[in-house]
């Protein structure tokens, strides 16, 4: 097979940046978007905030558990791509960055873990007690630690700057999400879970496209797992009509993605890539004891890192 | 589920540097055995040679295919734990370390890429061409980058030194490898690649702590990746008594491993890592044109790093 491009030449960081100036958001940054959060006047899904800035899915478990989740992360890289966490237990104003040639401060310097996500969820003992709750300030405790996850709006960046914009977006629904039958490798507590995957259809002869876009965000999934028809049965997935999560799939021009469309380089076919609900799934199959906390799905934290900053060099 | 202690409690580095003493080899270093190889002195397999010095697997590569194996490996470091790679397109005698607070130096100082592993194996285009050569200096050109990947060894000196030596070791065989239907994480010219596994049998009993001590072994595959009779169907191992490499599995009595054994706590249940044959397979089903080069099975190259060099730090 032939060797793809160096990582270089396929991530034009220039298109990138100027993609930002037809975005209507430009005054926005990750800061004032965690500080809205904070006073609690930001309150909606951050999808599309501060475009450029990266987001970060949340987990805070008890201490004793901390070793075993970044061993689960370490050794899961594409489903649970770790950026941060806590910069000491019971942190929650301070970073430590797990991104290379990144600092903790660099990542999000002015951050409250317990305020600046728009919206929260609690478990207690693995049954949810809060629901969409605006801070975790009186769950906070100084034994916990907080794991920020990264996420695919990094890379859906990217593929709109080329051209390539997944279909959920232009219907403004949100990604088909699937659970699959691919086992991670465990990590002590963290046993028996598997892969969640996202769904974007594309046209088949823009596969390799679409990988060399995505194959550099290697700290928000990377290139996809899997593609085609053939991968819904190797991932296990029961019916791609029904995602465990999101929204049902459609194509480019609304209809319902339920089956072959197109023949031969036009086909459209399932390209699928691991999914940060991965992590959540693991946290509640380990049956934690204690309170954990997570983000409401779609209410991310927004950093001050860039999508650029994050992307591997090679 | 109750939490997994912490690292640090159950990697006795102490007992570990003790057992050294029992064996009758200590005069040996990994450099001694690297220049032995280079004389073309030292001509058989590795296993046991320079007790706790880590030993490396090999894959060499024209340089066009450097980047997606490098990202092979990092999307699935269970099964393609990356230790180090030559420090430069073309350098045999300078390594880049991939292991956090080791330098490329300490991972092997004295070090000939092309003359130190005892016994080497050549591919022109995909086909074998020469089978357990003393040496790669004709085949080396300068455009060749060498990777470096964890063997299992480590690990299995620390089950040893815990008393729970695995029953091929008590029986001077070769550890039973399988082919697993678990995907990796494709990376560019590396697609459609699955898990190879090796498998130690253990009592149900005795499992937990075979975890814990490997599970800091993160640079060599770490804990298993899964465990029981259930765990041959979940894998897509199809036959527990035809390795697909190494020899047929034996109980440490001897006897052939080919069903359960005992009951309860005592029973025998087969326990599966990662294997560093997977980057090896994943390399000859992609097809790469040109010249690759592996070291022959079992004939590894020896570092000046020690097996408490490359553990996990909780």
């Amino acid at each position: 097979m032939a060797p793809i491009a160096k990582l270089n030449d396929v991530v034009d960081v220039v298109t990138l940046k100027k993609s930002i100036g037809t975005n209507s958001n430009i005054q926005e940054s990750g800061e004032r978007v965690r500080l809205a959060a904070r006073s609690g006047t930001y309150t909606k899904q951050t999808s599309g905030a501060a475009p450029t800035y990266v987001q970060a899915n949340l987990i805070v478990l008890p201490s004793r558990y901390a070793d075993d989740f970044r061993l689960l992360c370490r050794r899961n890289p594409v489903p649970c791509p770790l950026l941060a966490e806590s910069e000491g237990i019971g942190k929650w104003n301070q970073l430590k960055s797990w991104i290379e040639g990144l600092t903790g401060d660099e990542m999000a310097k002015n951050v409250d873990l317990r305020h600046d996500f728009p919206k929260y969820m609690v478990y207690q003992d693995g049954v949810l007690t809060k629901s969409h709750c605006l801070n975790v300030e009186a769950e906070w405790t100084e034994d916990h630690v907080a794991f920020l996850i990264g996420c695919s709006y990094s890379f859906e960046s990217a593929l709109v700057a080329a051209g390539l914009v997944p279909a959920h977006m232009v219907h403004g629904r949100n990604v088909p999400m699937y659970r699959t039958s691919i086992p991670l490798a465990p990590a002590g507590a963290f046993r028996y879970s598997t892969y969640v995957v996202s769904m974007r259809p594309y046209r088949r002869k823009d596969i390799d496209r679409v990988r060399d876009i995505t194959r550099p965000y290697v700290a928000t999934h990377g290139e996809p797992i899997d593609w085609g028809w053939d991968a819904v049965t190797r991932l296990g997935i029961k019916d791609i009509c029904r995602p465990e999560y999101g929204e049902t799939p459609v194509t480019a021009d609304g209809s319902p993605f339920a089956g072959s469309l197109g023949t031969g380089d036009e086909e459209i076919v399932p390209v699928f890539w691991g999914c940060g609900v991965t992590p959540q799934e693991a946290v509640r199959r380990a049956g934690l004891k204690g309170t954990v906390i997570g983000h409401a799905p779609g209410y991310m934290l927004v950093l001050d890192a860039r999508d650029w900053n994050i992307i591997l060099k090679s």
